[in-house]
């Protein structure tokens, strides 16, 4: 074999930035299954089971519930291209990076996109949503659950509430939070969301689960225009997943197989953990993490409710952002810089899947306060793991 | 553990229809690789490999080649929404299924759409190309290099002559052809190509390689209007994968690393293997395969230039095209079916990647004169397999 085709041998790392994280053995060895054909008897048992799994994910029951052939973001985006038409009105709260894009996207389908923001770091207030619609009404209201550049949570039912009190849809980016924190789609009443494979999930990235609800199927099989996707096209789509009526399946792309054998198996092992219990685990590891923070001298910068699975942290003053993270890689930690405006102020840290447990959080810990202390930072050494473990020893 | 959790079990088949083909095991054992950061220093090593190989297989010297995180299908549409805008002039060559999907995504991008078809097994004579563009320019001419649902190549070389000589770009669906027979980017003068990762590349279905030449990405950095998808925008993309010139990269979305992974391992088995002898093995299987399919009675539907990975097979009379199906299914052998107009009139047997050799060809041959017969078609017994072998015996 000549030398230029190297075998593949990339660094093991711990993955503690905002995604993707560590997968779980048990998913990268489902991965390595042999492949079956799309079409597939035994593959359309394997869709079925799939969407009646990541339905009790998202907590719904809505029919049209599947993990879209493409990352987060393109679960995001066919939101947007399957629920607005040219000249629909659309409200997007932008409370970070994540929202910006949102608007973005919304404003490539030719809708009039009207934005609501809040400073970086907070959530915006329920009531700005209803004085905006009762301005003027919507057809949508699209806003991020979980801003990842940001680590602020967007508390999402009370704008639901609104948004159908003036007869306006709700749509959610929830690709950081879910299976991490409460994405309860049928309770808040929200009409569409999107999420993403590899961060709470545990998966490696590559898929978008997404949620309908029968509201949201109506305004879709309703469209006067063709979606201008074809790729994202949910009447399509669902033809192939299955419309929950007719039992024929319609070829419409080639499902990536083997994604959805990682899906499958990333929502078994988190329905076999239970959600609540889940959920408890990733509010520990942040709370531990934070305990340690404290104990450090750090401080979070997100101001409104944070996020448990997305933690951003302000860098002291006098440290250098890109020398602590070249640090961490040495020692195969991955941590991520901020975003934007906050490039240079903040890391990130995500707790998530996996590394929702003692020992990523104290692992973290530990060599972030070396990195501090070699950059002539100043603490007292070893607190910040103690903290963290008093934090774990504490019963749940 | 609850029972409703179970284990993920397919059953192993030969996958011998039109894609998903089988996966080699190194590629399935190169995705139970550990994932890393999309930004990690070392993925975007391995993204700068994946690119330059994939370059290697696409004959082309064009930077912009990556495989886009998404399905075949979606290649196709990244081609459509970067190279067109609304009111631009399109004409599309229509030879079966995948030439009116085509035309179905160009159509939703607001470009006037023309189309030129053949009847289903023909390709379009360049000619026709010549006397549309003649009629009325256009900015682009798409159309299917190896039609899947009725097997017959489409020459591209003078449609693409004939395309610049009027002044229009190039674009094609190469997603069954890739890897399987020679797509020449750069001597043909393709401006855009679309394939996938799950035919003859013998990856897992998940990603759509792409190529852009640097006139196609002229017409799209000089766009009036942004792109009407954000997920399949070629300019933040390559921000992302690298333009060439910055060395720096820029988030779009996460990548898909495991698939990733697994394009990485297709393509280097592929290049160890030579691009030529790869052709000529797909080639030899098809001559094997045909040959059995002769002397067992059987004919061939393409009545144009037959492409060697995928053949298309006249139902005889008075058989049972799903009970032939079924029966192959029981012994774990996956054929498929006809498409739309051609479904009950014939099958379609891929012979792709790693089933582009002796053994796969000669079990599907035994297997399906075993089920011809039972059905009560008349052969003589053990020719079809006799056949095959006599071709395999033959000096290549």
């Amino acid at each position: 074999m000549e030398r230029r085709f190297g075998e593949l041998n990339p660094p093991q790392r711990l993955l503690m930035g905002p995604g993707p994280s560590n997968v779980d053995p048990r998913i990268l060895r489902a991965m390595a299954t042999p492949v079956i054909g799309h079409l597939d008897p035994a593959f359309l048992s394997i869709m079925d089971e799939t969407m009646g799994w990541l339905r009790e994910v998202y907590e719904t029951r809505n029919h049209h519930t599947v993990p879209i052939s493409a990352t987060g973001s393109a679960g995001v985006e066919a939101m947007m291209v399957n629920l607005l038409e040219p000249g629909d009105d659309v409200v997007v709260g932008i409370i970070g990076y994540f929202g910006q894009r949102m608007a973005d996207v919304a404003s490539r389908t030719g809708a009039n996109v009207r934005v609501i923001e809040a400073p970086l770091g907070e959530a915006i207030p329920p009531e700005r949503f209803e004085e905006e619609l009762r301005r003027k009404p919507a057809k949508l209201v699209a806003l991020v659950h979980a801003e990842t550049s940001t680590g602020a949570e967007q508390e999402i039912a009370p704008v639901a509430e609104i948004a159908h009190r003036y007869g306006a849809l709700i749509a959610i980016d929830c690709v950081t939070s879910l299976g991490g924190m409460p994405v309860r789609v049928d309770e808040w009443g929200v009409d569409a969301a999107a999420s993403c494979s590899q961060k709470c999930l545990g998966a490696p990235p590559g898929l978008s689960p997404v949620t309908f609800s029968p509201r949201a199927m109506e305004v879709i099989t309703g469209r006067k225009s063709k979606c201008q996707s074809w790729y994202l096209d949910v009447n399509l789509l669902f033809a192939y997943w299955g419309d929950g009526k007719a039992n024929n399946r319609v070829f419409h792309h080639t499902g990536p197989i083997t994604m959805i054998y990682a899906m499958r198996e990333a929502l078994r092992i988190a329905l076999e953990e239970g959600l609540e219990a889940r959920y408890a685990r990733h509010r520990k590891a942040h709370e531990a993490f934070a305990a340690g923070l404290e104990a450090m001298g750090l401080t979070l910068f997100t101001k409104g409710k944070r996020l448990p699975m997305l933690n951003v942290i302000n860098i002291p003053e006098g440290i250098d952002d890109l020398a602590v993270r070249r640090r961490l890689l040495e020692q195969n930690i991955e941590i991520s810089g901020g975003f934007g405006p906050l490039a240079g102020r903040v890391w990130r840290v995500g707790l998530m899947g996996v590394n929702a447990n003692p020992a990523p959080v104290i692992t973290l810990l530990g060599a972030l306060e070396q990195a501090l202390v070699e950059q002539g930072y100043r603490c007292e050494r070893g607190a910040a793991v103690a903290a963290a473990r008093a934090v774990y020893k504490q019963s749940t």
